[in-house]
């Protein structure tokens, strides 16, 4: 059991730094470099949080990827959900006839459990990631001793 | 993300059923149709609880699957952690030299919300997932309805 996805770590990573640059597009080239990303993984993760209305997406020569939310209102929760979407269990899983929309006591304990992953992740911002004194960043070693 | 992988799902069903019956050996037959599951499938999941003590295994032609905890002292974390290994976040999962045994804000934060998880199914046992009055059971239609 894994909490967090690849899919969900690189959106996370790409954020972070976004949040740290001015808001002028970034190239994926760039944002792949200082967050340890493979390019052609990334674009597809910076394309669903376009999608998701968190980042914006510029063509051309001076085009490339901006962070448009505050990232002091920006929850850890969205990020993640726009990339690798959170599965609450809000029916049976299996499809019981019987069930229909009550869920049993185990299903219904295991969506305890997301219900607090959720309202942990709800009450995140990007924001408390950025560079906290004591800590290391979320980003790469490169980025860090330039 | 999803919190509960097949594995874990058949798993927990298994042992909701086996804690419903009297305490000798269960065929792979019977525990699969009884909780819809495929028996090629099952049997490894069977093995792995066995492996972490919380079923025992006879061979033979009366053999099968009997399980050795007390429903009211096995929680739902260790059936699990039996078949799917729940990761904390210990280090760097990225295995970034600089940052060592230190996390950064971002792998902390989620490690919380993994640390909730753990708290919660630690606490919940397999006794409380058995039958519970207004409930559908854990397990198929084909049981429910004899």
């Amino acid at each position: 059991m894994k909490l967090l996805s690849d899919a969900s770590e690189y959106a996370l990573r790409a954020v972070i730094w976004l949040a740290q640059r001015p808001p002028s597009p970034q190239k994926v080239r760039d944002i792949a470099e200082e967050t340890c990303a493979a390019p052609g993984y990334l674009i597809k993760i910076l394309q669903s949080l376009t999608k998701a209305g968190i980042l914006s997406a510029q063509r051309g020569i001076n085009g490339g990827f901006t962070l448009v939310r505050d990232a002091s209102d920006l929850s850890v929760w969205e990020v993640i959900d726009a990339v690798d979407p959170i599965e609450r269990i809000r029916q049976c899983p299996l499809g019981l006839k019987t069930h229909g929309d009550t869920l049993c006591p185990m299903h219904h304990r295991i969506d305890q459990a997301m219900a607090t992953v959720e309202a942990t992740l709800r009450e995140s911002t990007i924001e408390e990631l950025l560079d906290v004194p004591g800590f290391p960043q979320a980003l790469c070693e490169a980025a860090e001793q330039p």
